[in-house]
C-alpha cells in the first residue's frame, strides 16, 4: 500500500492527496466498466463520461483512508471505493434529470442527459447502481463472503428509500415548504450523509473492526459529511457558477430549504467549524494513522474561508 | 412448503398455481417494503403501487418452482422471488417513463409516472432496484454468505449494461432500424431473457445444484422466456389494449424490431411452439418435481392460440 500521508503534512496539501487517490480510483473504475459488443455501447459510454468527469472523489478517499486505518489491503479498498463512486455518480446523473433538479451542468461540463439524452441518462444511472453491487459481491472484494454481504447490506440501506432516495424525495417535496432544522438535518443525513457515513464505515467492515472503532470512524464521516454539505450550500449561496462547476444560486432560487437559508451564512459557518472540530475528535483513537483524515477535515472547512 | 402441484394436473390450472404463488409473493413484498416516517412516504407509496399492480408473477413463480426442485426451503425462496419481482418492477417503471417507451398504462392502470410524477417514478425504480440487493444480502435469504453473494453477482449481471439495461438501450436505439434475427434474439436475451434465466437459476444457486442440473433449469428458463416474449409480441400485434392491460400495437407502431415483425406471425408461432417443446425437454432430469414448470410452458403457449 502506498503511503500518501507524507503529502499531507501541510493542510493545503490535502488536495494533492485527494488527487493521488482520485487517479487510482479512476484507473480502477475504467477497469471495472463493462465492455460493449453492440449498440449497448452508448450506455457504457455514458457511464464512463459521468464517472470520468472529475469531482473531488471525497467518498472513495474516505474508503481508502478508512481501509488503511483498519489494515485492509489496497486492492480490496479500491474495489469498494470504486463501488461507492459508481453509486454516487448514479445519484448525480438521476438528480440532474429534467424531472428532478433539472441541471444542465455537472462538474463543469454538460450533464449526462444533455450530452446524450434522457433515456441514456436514466439507463446509465441504473447500470452504475447495479455495477456497484456487482463489484461488491465479487470475491476479489474480500475473501470472506460475510464481509461482502455486510458491505452490500449497509450500502443498500444508505442508498434506498430510507437513505439517499428517500432524502431526494423529501428534497423535491420540500421545495418552497418551511422545514425546521431537525427536518433539514434529517434530509441531509439521508440524501448525502448516509453514503458518506458508509464510505467511512466501509474500511471498518472490511477490517472487521471493533464496534467502538467502527463507531468512531462513522462519527467522523458523519460530521465531515454534514460540514461538507453546509459548505457546499454556502458556496452555492455565495459562489460563482464557474468556481462550482455547476449552476450557482440554484438551490436558493428553487426555494430549497438548506441550513444556510434557515440560520444564515454566519451561523452556518460556525456550525461547519464546530462539526469539523468534532469530526477530528472522533479520530483520537487512531493516532497518526488518521493524519490524512484530519487534513481532509481542514481542507473542507478551508473551502469556506 | 405447500404442494401446489396437484392444482396443475390440467394445463389450464396453471393460472391457479400462478395465482397461489402470486398471493404469497405479494404478502412477502408488503413485509419487505421499507417503512416511512416523513415525506419519503411518497416514494414508498409509489413502490407499493407498482409492486401491487398485479401481473402474472412468472419470474417469482420460476424462482419458487426451481427452489422446490432443488429442495430449498420456502422462506429462502420467497425472499429471492421477492427480490426478483422488485428488480422486474423497477425495470417496468423506468421503461414506461416518457423518455423511454412513454407508456401511460401498465397492468391495466396508470403507470407510476402518471399516477405520481416522473421524479417519483425514477426514484421508486431506483429504490426497488436497491431493495432487491438489500433483500438478497440479508442472512435470512441463505445461511451461507457465499450463496448470497453468488445470487447478487448473477442478478447484477442479468440487470446491468450487459443484461437488461443494455437490452433496453439497444431496443431504444433500434427503433426504425433493421435488425436481423441474431440481433433481435440477442436484444431479447439481454432485455428480458437474462432476468428470466436468473429466476430459474436462483433455485439451483440456493440449492447448490450440480452444473448439469443448473444448466438444465437455465435452459428451460431461457426457452420459456423467449417463447413468452414472442407470444407477448404476437399479442401486441393481434390483441386489444384491454386484454393486454397495456397499449396494444405500440411496439410495431414505434417501428420496434421484434421477431414477429421480422418473420411474420405464423412462423413466430411455430418458433414459440418449438421453444416450449425444447423447454420441457430440459426438465426431463427432474421428473415429477418439474410438473408445475411443464404446465407453465403449456400455459404460455396456449396464450397464443
Amino acid at each position: 500500500m502506498t503511503d500518501i500521508g507524507n503529502n499531507l503534512v501541510k493542510d493545503n496539501s490535502a488536495t494533492s492527496a485527494l488527487a493521488i487517490a482520485a487517479e487510482k480510483i479512476e484507473e480502477k473504475l475504467l477497469k471495472l466498466l463493462p465492455k460493449a459488443v453492440d449498440l449497448e455501447k452508448q450506455v457504457i459510454d455514458a457511464m464512463e463520461y459521468a464517472l470520468m468527469a472529475g469531482g473531488k472523489r471525497i467518498r472513495p478517499f474516505l474508503v481508502l483512508e478508512s481501509a488503511k486505518i483498519f489494515g485492509v489491503g489496497e486492492s480490496s479498498a479500491l474495489r469498494v471505493a470504486a463501488a461507492v463512486e459508481c453509486a454516487h455518480t448514479y445519484s448525480l446523473i438521476h438528480d440532474d434529470l429534467p424531472c428532478m433538479d433539472d441541471d444542465d451542468m455537472r462538474r463543469g461540463q454538460p450533464s449526462v442527459h444533455k450530452k446524450f439524452d434522457e433515456a441514456t441518462a436514466v439507463l446509465a444511472g441504473d447500470a452504475l447502481l447495479t455495477l456497484a453491487f456487482e463489484i461488491l459481491s465479487h470475491d476479489q472484494t474480500h475473501a470472506d463472503a460475510r464481509v461482502r454481504c455486510e458491505l452490500i447490506s449497509f450500502i443498500a440501506k444508505a442508498l434506498g428509500a430510507n437513505g439517499m432516495v428517500g432524502g431526494q424525495m423529501i428534497d423535491l417535496l420540500a421545495e418552497n415548504r418551511e422545514l425546521d432544522r431537525i427536518s433539514i438535518t434529517r434530509l441531509q443525513r439521508m440524501k448525502t450523509g448516509a453514503l458518506i457515513v458508509f464510505s467511512g464505515e466501509a474500511g471498518a467492515i472490511l477490517g472487521k473492526a471493533s464496534p467502538q472503532r467502527r463507531n468512531a470512524i462513522m462519527g467522523y464521516a458523519h460530521d465531515v459529511g454534514l460540514a461538507f454539505q453546509i459548505i457546499d450550500d454556502l458556496l452555492d449561496e455565495e459562489g460563482s457558477t464557474e468556481e462550482l462547476g455547476k449552476t450557482a444560486g440554484k438551490d436558493s432560487a428553487a426555494g430549497k430549504a438548506t441550513l444556510v437559508s434557515l440560520v444564515g451564512t454566519e451561523q452556518a459557518r460556525t456550525m461547519a467549524h464546530m462539526l469539523t472540530d468534532q469530526a477530528v475528535q472522533h479520530l483520537e483513537l487512531f493516532g497518526d494513522k488518521a493524519e490524512n483524515l484530519r487534513n481532509l477535515a481542514k481542507f473542507i472547512i478551508n473551502r469556506a474561508n
